[in-house]
């Protein structure tokens, strides 16, 4: 199946919850971290969509970092994240350099949508940017984590820089666009989009059915 | 107790929580009907704190219409608040008129601090605009909802148009910026600012010393 293929895989499809996040987004990384033991219990699959978060804010006018566009509303979006993050159990660190790049992250994933260890990987990229404070557009940030994976690093991060990976990751992001994501993280969920962390329960319900 | 001092009253007492809100805020709408209840469990009181968003707003240099800016989350949040208002149960109708005005209601709680009326009050503005899609800048609806509460309408609606009440709600609305607030609700909980309906049972366990 060619990566092209597989970017126009009908959305939200029964039995799977789509994920469409940006490695740079903290509340992603919230539910990133969640999202697959919650589909399981609820007989689910997830479905990872790395996507650009820059072109989509630009594309539908939006600030590029909408949550801090506000001084007084970034203040408290720091506070908000450390609570949240106590809440969930996950480790948080305010980064010391925000935003990160997770291009190379995202295309690596692009570059290979049906790999088993997709959801292995997100998560440990997510922890190294937020709850370990590493820069995840550092290469060896990424290849450790690929390690940590049973990945080869090598392999991956050479596929992840050929043009079939970066056309993969724009045409996700292009999608995002066309089924109306402006934000992230965005759960599609039997074709309806659910648009933050705070709403992974209800998506979660909904795909399964339950509302 | 004058008005001028009620708006300096310490914010985030304990034992107490504060629901900032205005009423053409529909996220507003879920909270305020949820919120005595919720807080009546955790053995906490509500202070009512009506605030006029648009100056709000305009200080913190947000746009008039934060929540549809941006055309793509405008036509999700309509969406958005249909689901969460039948996630809560509560009656919803998507409002044929947007924003209302509901400066009248706000100088009426304002102009009565200490009223014991306010709660029931609030709730039967706020259930006659986003419930039942009445015109809460109209004095009719606003009577009809005092009636509902046992309070004479005339009276109140005087007391509201008098300068002490229009001073009150422009004071809190000042203080509303001074207290760090950029949007509504916000709830705060012995000092700590907690913003939007998602965020309504954090502060309620917050308040009650819980998290």
């Amino acid at each position: 199946m060619s990566t092209s293929q597989s970017n126009i895989r009908p959305s939200g499809d029964n039995g799977r919850i789509e994920f469409w996040f940006d490695f740079a987004s903290p509340y992603s990384y919230l539910a990133a971290m969640r999202i697959e033991e919650m589909a399981t219990r609820a007989g689910l699959g997830v479905s990872w969509r790395p996507m650009l978060l820059g072109p989509v804010f630009k594309s539908v006018g939006a600030p590029l970092l909408p949550l801090f566009a506000i001084a007084q509303k970034g203040e408290y979006t720091w506070k908000d994240l450390a609570r949240q993050a106590a809440k969930f159990g996950l480790p948080w660190i305010r980064p010391s350099q925000f935003p990160r790049n997770g291009m190379l992250a995202e295309r690596i994933m692009a570059g290979h949508p049906d790999a088993p260890w997709t959801g292995t990987f997100c998560r440990a990229v997510f922890h190294r940017s937020w709850g370990l404070d590493q820069d995840i557009g550092n290469q060896t940030v990424i290849a450790d984590a690929l390690q940590e994976c049973g990945v080869d690093p090598a392999a991956a991060i050479a596929r992840a820089g050929e043009d079939e990976s970066k056309l993969a990751l724009r045409q996700q992001t292009d999608q995002a666009v066309a089924l109306g994501i402006f934000g992230a993280p965005t759960m599609i969920a039997r074709g309806e989009l659910f648009w933050g962390n705070d709403r992974l329960d209800d998506a979660i319900a909904y795909a399964a059915g339950e509302a």
